[in-house]
């Protein structure tokens, strides 16, 4: 029996956060992982996506600047992008974490591990693991299969598989215009693939403003993307590799063939085989937390973070969860901030253009009884603008409560916003009152500008 | 006698703000300049600096990424960047300003203007205005020339025709490494001139961080520009376009062969020849003003906005105190705000890589006895620093007040950072506490996560 402070199950970016923050307080901590230590995020998801997207993006943007564009004779390196998409995930070999989990004494079981009752995990490695004060579940999502006919006998990719992939793959449909599918669709295709992107709802990236939505869906379908929304995958026929490939049956019949199809249809929390019910709580579904991520129904001792407890899918957020629950270990009157937790996180979907967006969409605002009011500008539609792509669309909308006075959602569409967002994070975040913000004055020429129109259009 | 409810001296864009914002609240509006409607700024300054060096930076960025670069078989085309600067500046041609000034119903005067006692101004070309409420003083300043033997007679450009050339300048002495001589600097080398910088101050940017100032002048040594800090220009001989060129000579006797010197020095308020006499006041320098922008020693009836207060010589800081006058001319109560206009203001130096900063440097906050503590990151130093040029520099640092736990100052310095920027601006302006702003989580991968690493680092 291997006792610890504190025992830490999964090595993603939420794992790795909380073990670290506890290991430099002087906790002694354990992680367990069966797979690689960095997670779907830093090999699977996040990392890979932006590496295949970044190359084309910057290309496009300097094609659009006279000057620039000129120097431009040839086209994307394919190969390169993806051996620099190898370099970044360090071609799935997770050593290179090892030397930090060893500065800071971090204990690492590479193996399969679930609960055997209170503060005790058994692992399939044949340890037996004891926590002095806490156990931390942090073993994320997988993607998720829906019981399509035919779909899991063609062989179909997940977000896993798409952003690893060690050719660039001829013919796509993706199933599932999220982030996922929206990225993915939009990389590929810059690298010479075939893109079906099939999207259920009325648009792709369905929970974001309609707006953004509508110029992404144009700029995806200008480089070629064919994109079918309101339709859903109805059947799949034929297997990857075998003669006469795979064909996509949509709802309206309507079929599409292609090489591979990709389900990027949502998660699944990794909950089912940690056991759980070793201590009394449901195994399979989302975890229920309290604001310092203990979980509902153990007695204070296990913490959850990250995508097993549903808050939002995404890597900052379970970093953002795991400092938090770190601090609550360690006794700190520190919780969740109900903004920051509590409505929409800040998130960006790197196609081209972005969309980076924090708290409420308009019609989320009204859906909760908000008394808002959005206010919008082009996103380039000022001097900073001017140096940017003449014909990158972009549009920018701020959603103002009007009884408090302060942003409580914003949505930045264009080239290159993902770095516009923090500032927004911050206003919303903090609730800083339209009246200060009035005095945070934007540089000139830059594109933040906007930030002036957006609130003299509002009426400061 | 034409009568206005306000007089508006200079349609720079302070001018131009003011005239709008009180124009749109249903004043009559004059204004009055005898150049180009846009003023400096848009057409000898921020505009055609900031199109003269975007493609390269863009280029530099696209070269420096695997995939990308594969694609840039060519080099910039330095006409096409030239005439993409004449497009931003309209060549020189203000027309396109007058349907706006035609639309808000304000009367351009194109003539000089002077005072000839209160509310009362006389033009050259002949009217007399009068200003029920106001008179606004926005003439600007224009670039100093200081009386160096043989400077005037060798024919110098200042910022008006090193942002204006027609076409690439073989060899420039510029004198001043402040923003202008930094910037121009590398834009004409970009381009393929051959740069000398010289700066009296141990360092380029002397008002910046030493960090921000050694970053740049790396990288402006590695693209060719010969940088001579600590000395000052002594003596020039020749004259541009005649025999043997021009040869500047420094106070340490050496010597360097160009074709033109640039003056960047500084600049000079255009408070001269505007019959400040007339009313009772100094000609010639800085207009002292209260917190609504009012002329200290008149009457409350006479304001002044931009450079010839002389707070911040940048084009931001002119508006901010244009829509702050406009609203004190309005009967509003607002004032400046002391953070925003009382210390240093946001500022970004548009060199590759950039300068983007708020607030007081670490040693002029301490020349002011705050009890300050530095923290400072690698700018690309976090996941989404992996998607741009691995090796472009860049530093962050973070100035915090530790008796109020507020950010006071933030230097950016890294590719493409201007936008960065605003995030700082606002949690500077807006005193957000330390405690609140670990809770305004950055998006993953984005370089914001910048803010965390230094939070961190700082201790939360």
């Amino acid at each position: 029996m291997d006792s610890f402070d504190v025992i830490v199950l999964g090595a993603g970016p939420a794992g790795e956060v909380i073990a670290g923050r506890l290991a430099e307080a002087g906790e002694r901590v354990a992680i367990v992982e069966s797979q690689l230590v960095g997670g779907e995020c830093s090999f699977w998801a996040c990392m890979p996506s932006k590496a295949l997207l970044r190359p084309a993006e910057l290309l496009a943007e300097a094609r659009r600047i006279p000057g620039a564009t000129q120097a431009i004779t040839g086209t994307i390196d394919a190969q390169a992008v993806l051996d620099r998409r190898d370099e970044i995930i360090h071609d799935l070999d997770d050593s290179g974490m090892l030397p930090w989990l060893e500065e800071k004494s971090i204990a690492l079981y590479r193996s399969r591990g679930a609960l055997d009752g209170e503060r005790r995990l058994v692992l399939e490695s044949g340890e037996t693991l004891e926590a002095a004060k806490a156990v931390v579940v942090a073993t994320g999502s997988r993607a998720s299969l829906p019981p399509i006919p035919g779909l899991a006998e063609s062989d179909p990719w997940t977000n896993r598989e798409v952003t690893t992939a060690k050719e660039v793959p001829r013919g796509l449909v993706m199933i599932g215009g999220g982030v996922v599918g929206t990225e993915m669709a939009h990389a590929w295709t810059t690298l010479g693939s075939h893109v079906t992107l099939v999207e259920g709802e009325r648009h792709i990236l369905p929970q974001e403003e309609v707006f953004a939505c509508e110029i992404v869906t144009d700029a995806l379908t200008e480089i070629g993307v064919d994109i079918r929304t309101g339709r859903k995958l109805a059947e799949v026929r034929g297997r990857t590799g075998e003669a006469g490939g795979v064909t996509a049956v949509l709802d309206d019949g309507s079929e599409v063939q292609c090489d591979r199809i990709v389900a990027a249809l949502g998660r699944t929390p990794n909950t089912d085989a940690i056991g759980l019910e070793t201590v009394g709580l449901e195994a399979g579904g989302l975890l229920e937390v309290d604001d310092q991520c203990r979980v509902r129904g153990a007695d204070g001792w296990l913490y959850a973070i990250g995508d097993v407890i549903g808050h939002a899918l995404l890597t900052h957020m379970g970093k953002y969860q795991g400092r938090i629950a770190a601090d609550a270990i360690l006794g700190k009157d520190v919780h969740l901030h109900p903004i920051a937790d509590g409505t929409p996180p800040p998130r960006v979907v790197f196609s081209d253009p972005q969309v980076a967006a924090v708290g409420y969409t308009l019609r989320d605002a009204q859906a909760k009884g908000l008394n808002v009011r959005a206010v919008d500008v082009a996103t380039s539609g000022n001097a900073g603008g001017s140096f940017f792509g003449n014909d990158a669309p972009g549009q920018t909308q701020f959603v103002i409560d009007e009884d408090r006075r302060v942003i409580v959602g914003a949505t930045f569409v264009g080239a290159e916003v993902a770095e516009f967002l923090h500032a927004a994070t911050i206003a919303v975040v903090a609730e800083v009152p339209l009246e200060r913000l009035w005095h945070a004055v934007p540089s000139f020429p830059t594109r933040s500008e906007l930030w002036l129109k957006l609130l003299e259009k509002y009426g400061l």
